[in-house]
């Protein structure tokens, strides 16, 4: 899998870099970011994934983080991936902003005509997480995931279908219930079809952790208390679901702050530092 | 004079607000950004100007600086006004990136069609400082400036040409001699006429130096060694000129960084520490 760096920022101390590669998964060229702090010079370096929300490509998470600060600080490597496919122009794919390109929900398809392409998870799992440790000098296996929103529960379900695979998860205003919000009916809908084929289950947070078995896990999930878009979220019913599971849940509201990337810049130097620790 | 508030986030435990208004100087509606650390809900504080450039509006800053975290750690406010008027379809404004919309270059122009509303000197000087003087909760005369680019020259200039009004002053990668390089000599003809009618020198940080007339005063210069507009920045002619005069120039270069916000983020809490010690 050959890799074509796209941009190199020097950027405290380290490189922002932008890298693109033709993804078997998606059928179609993909970018994703990586910020190597100045320790990667030296040394073998864990990797925290980041995975962004609805609407964003790589650039969001890069440009309005302010992660790169902390990950020099720590000395961990960021890697953040694109949001859904790009450029196959499926028709549908570009009517609404919380549907298609910029929404794949980290999901794979099992519908027409999206199940070709839309392959988000398998993307992450067998496709980049292999061409990271393969192509920099990462710690193998020494890898954390995070995400904002979409991204958020796209971190959370992750981690709990791939049970010790990440050392750690957390989530800025994940929406931790797509099931029963409206961004996930109608993405769940078109993706995997009518709730009563019973395949959404397999992808909604809240679900998942009810039969989640595997290494003690814990979810910290970060939640603006002023989030517009708070009702789609329903942060309670994650935490309700994992009491009556073995995954401890963490959940941290934050006064006035609502669902944007100056939320997550506050808090994202915390997020780090709660991986890092993990991590070594 | 009435203000608009557009938007407000929170963000690093204090406020990132958008204001509009209407210009008097500029003759068209204006928008800035404040930035309101916790600590201006107790007491007045000082306020910094950030002056951006070429192409940006006011929210390069705002959202790719992280100059945020830094305001909320020193308690002090950011104010940073966009960088030309907007919106008067002069014939002319907008057919190049480096003049016009987005390229006002901190000057009063004096030719025609650009005399009557490119007036960004006096917006600034004569507008905005009362503006925020009179509706902020500021530490009145407890000011300092910086900016970037087109905009770090047009800090150097304001300093220069109002002694004692700026605590302290610095720039990031600053076109230093604009009579001298293409931005420059393309913006200060079409704006002020040909060089031989003598008034370049008044607009240009690397003369006026020589002539400053005040108290003592430092130019804090950033550069970074990999920028690639560094051809038109021409920092060793600032440099050369202030040691004929009583001004004292720091220039620090910066390894590796170009002229993106990527540099200005990883040295902008340098910056924000060393105002925030001339101001108090």
């Amino acid at each position: 899998m050959a890799l074509t760096e796209v941009s190199g920022n020097k950027t405290f101390g380290g490189w922002q870099k932008v890298f693109s590669h033709e993804s078997n998964q998606l059928g179609c060229p993909m970018k994703f970011g990586v910020y190597f702090p100045p320790q990667a010079e030296d040394r073998k370096l864990p990797v925290i994934y980041w995975l962004s929300g609805l609407t964003c490509s790589e650039a969001n998470f890069i440009e309005k983080s302010g992660a790169q600060r902390y990950a020099s600080q720590y000395g961990v490597i960021i890697v953040n991936p694109d949001t859904s496919p790009r450029g196959l122009n499926i028709p549908g794919d570009s009517d609404a902003w919380d549907f298609g390109v910029g929404a794949g929900f980290y999901l794979n398809a099992t519908r027409d005509p999206w199940k070709t392409n839309y392959r988000m998870y398998d993307y992450i799992i067998s496709e980049l997480l292999p061409l990271v440790n393969q192509n920099f000098n990462v710690l193998e296996g020494q890898q954390s995931i995070m995400g904002h929103s979409m991204g958020g529960h796209g971190a959370l379900i992750l981690a709990l279908k791939n049970p010790g695979l990440f050392k750690s998860v957390s989530a800025f205003a994940p929406i931790c219930n797509p099931s029963v919000c409206p961004w996930g009916i109608k993405a769940f809908t078109k993706y995997l079809g009518p709730q009563d084929e019973g395949q959404w289950s397999q992808w909604d947070a809240t679900e998942l952790v009810k039969t989640y078995n595997g290494p003690p896990l814990e979810l910290l999930i970060d939640q603006g208390s002023s989030d517009q878009f708070l009702s789609q979220l329903n942060p309670e019913n994650l935490v309700e679901a994992c009491k009556s599971s073995g995954v401890a849940a963490i959940l941290k509201y934050r006064d006035s702050y609502n669902h944007s990337y100056y939320y997550v810049a506050t808090f994202i130097g915390e997020h780090v530092e709660y991986h890092f620790r993990h991590l070594n």
